[in-house]
């Protein structure tokens, strides 16, 4: 598995775009990946019980055959009634003609302000726009990740290459992230290509396990969205043996999508709205991995946690706290918990004892940029990590006048 | 029913006091609670896995007849191994022999700062000292009712007189919150007496019903304490026929004790930590009483809303996404949401329509105080109420450095 410089266009047969066509002011706002083949699709979507209009075109849809994906910022075309229904079909069509195929195999996405609908006229204009820039070049990829973006400060891509069945194939993503974002990916918008053979079924499969401990664990404000949408595409171009069982190839296509899929939700939860340091929990020795994951969570989603982070301060009473309201049931006579960073480490309680330690020493690991918390249940075996970020003055700035 | 000046002393038969006693520096950080007869007494307890010392103590003790109560700030004697469990013992202890009870006759509570050693010395010559202060003026209950303090503003008390079984009863308390508060009474102390008769297994039902739609329906951060407690003690100075039914005297003291609960939970959601505004969100035609309290908890609970209402921005769809992700299931296509306050009120969506409306209209209604949302699910009879406050710059800074 090698980490390579790439986007949503390595892949053999994609290609991509993204430009300004008016849905938002002064910002580029529509993207464009176009497989040339059709291909298997696989998704994962919010499980709110309000999911946006382009939610539904896209889960009615996934098992096509897809060719396209439109996907918009600046508007979430959630809460917007039948109409909203209506231009999320729409859209699909007119990149379908574009193409050739059916509105069928397009899937749509958006992303932004939610109860308001698209500006339809932009919308439609700008699908044929963005269509004549497509291209395979790096910069189309650069340009289909820029557009997606809200309130990210950064764009978000990765590529991988690993041989699968004696072919070269490559896996590449881009994601746009931000506010909002919680466990069961809260307006988080992921785009996945890769040119790897693989049946529409182990596809799947491999989706929604990797987004159990990557997207599902990664928590900016606890607010899950209406749009988030985690899409694969699988066009087959780099002919390896199509992959349709769950053998050596199927295992080595799946570590490549989690390695995809996790390195793109760390991006999203270091670039979480007003962030300014990352937060890794991670919850060792616990009874199993369900607990163990809502204990890692629990920790970076606690307000009074994360506003400790911001503050460079050891307030380790605040992440026993959150773990003893994670859900999970454990003794806490047993945990140890250890802060730690690129400039060191410290025991804050151990086995149940809170230690007295240096204040000095812990604002120095604080002050880094990037935050570990080991939490040792010391009654099991399973493990998880789960990523977010600290709560600072600029989230509440960001989201007390979002809509202006 | 009549709400009259007065606090934790005013029924007949309690003594309260508070000072400063040297837990945190230059303010009152502790309060005793004296019932001269031995009083039946019941509590709520945060459902934390994390539990702090004094309210393991509790548990154990509440069946007993209770004679008073030390409450301390500054410190919350929680994640502090065995020496706390010992140091809440060695608490009640102390108040015990100044009274000349058992210590299992002794409540203690705490509120501060996690993972830290009570000190002790400050603790045992405090509770003296404390003792040595207390009567039944309404200045002793103010002072009691001033030391629970922590990052509160205000000080929350309240007092109501009802007549009961031809006998004129009162209930007063006094909580602190802010901070950390959320379902299940996150570090919230409130303490509730009365002078009524009533056995004690109905006091005991009497105040888990009250909870369900009071204090288990305000949220400030969404962290849930290791220490929160509501306590009442009765202890029958009122010389009512005991209440040992569900009659009628049962219902008019529940209403009270309800309208008590309601009072302070109310209070304590509008001196939310760094809050400026306090929000009411009403979830109406629900299909049943749980899915309302979910939805109406889920929206005053979203770090987007709040930050939303901070700014004064009507933004509805955070509203709705709230609801969505609250675990209840409904149909969003019948949804209709009202924004109101004392200068008017705006219909946002009408059954699932989002509906244009005055941003200026829109702005002036948000500037008030108080913001109440009405979420009309029309498909249903049950309703809920619950409140929190915006989310603000203020906010953060306070739990940036709170330790310091």
């Amino acid at each position: 598995m090698e980490f390579v410089k790439g986007n949503t266009v390595s892949p053999k047969g994609f290609l991509a775009g993204g430009a300004q066509v008016g849905i938002k002011k002064g910002k580029e706002d529509m993207a464009l990946i176009i497989s040339k083949v059709p291909a298997n699709a696989a998704g994962v979507f919010t499980t709110n019980v309000v999911k946006a209009a382009p939610v539904l075109w896209d889960i009615k849809n996934i098992e096509n055959k897809i060719s396209g994906i439109v996907a918009n910022s600046g508007n979430a075309n959630a809460c917007t009634g039948e109409k909203g229904l209506k231009d999320a079909e729409d859209t699909a069509e007119k990149l379908a003609k574009n193409i050739g195929v059916n509105k069928e195999n397009i899937l749509v996405c958006s992303t932004g302000v939610i109860g308001v609908n698209l500006p339809m006229d932009a919308v439609l204009s700008g699908v044929d726009k963005v269509y004549a820039l497509v291209g395979d070049s790096f910069e189309k990829g650069e340009n289909a990740a820029k557009a997606i973006m809200t309130t990210d400060t950064v764009k978000k891509t990765v590529c991988i290459k690993e041989n699968i069945g004696g072919k070269e194939i490559t896996l590449a993503g881009m994601a746009k992230g931000s506010g909002m974002i919680n466990p069961n990916m809260a307006t988080m918008l992921c785009f996945i290509t890769t040119d790897a053979a693989i049946s529409r079924k182990l596809l799947d499969r491999a989706l929604k396990e990797a987004v159990l401990d990557t997207f599902n664990m990664i928590c900016v404000d606890g607010d899950m969205s209406t749009n988030d949408t985690v899409l694969v595409l699988a066009n087959g171009c780099a002919e390896n043996k199509e992959i349709t069982e769950e053998d050596a190839d199927y295992e080595a296509f799946k570590a490549t999508l989690f390695a995809v899929m996790k390195d793109l939700a760390v991006k999203c939860a270091k670039d979480g709205e007003g962030a300014t340091k990352l937060i890794e929990a991670k919850a060792l020795g616990v009874k199993n991995k369900e607990e163990a994951r809502k204990i890692a969570l629990s920790v970076v989603s606690s307000n009074l946690l994360k506003a400790a982070i911001f503050g460079e301060d050891a307030n380790w009473g605040r992440a026993l706290c959150a773990m003893g309201y994670s859900g999970a049931d454990f003794d806490p006579m047993k945990v140890t918990i250890v802060f730690k960073s690129e400039k060191g480490e410290i025991t804050l309680m151990d086995e149940g004892v809170p230690i007295v330690f240096d204040e000095d020493k812990a604002a120095t690991i604080l002050s880094a940029d990037k935050i570990n918390i080991d939490m040792y249940l010391n009654q099991g075996e399973s493990e998880a990590t789960a990523w977010g970020c600290d709560l600072t003055y600029e989230y509440v700035k960001i989201n007390g006048d979002y809509r202006s």
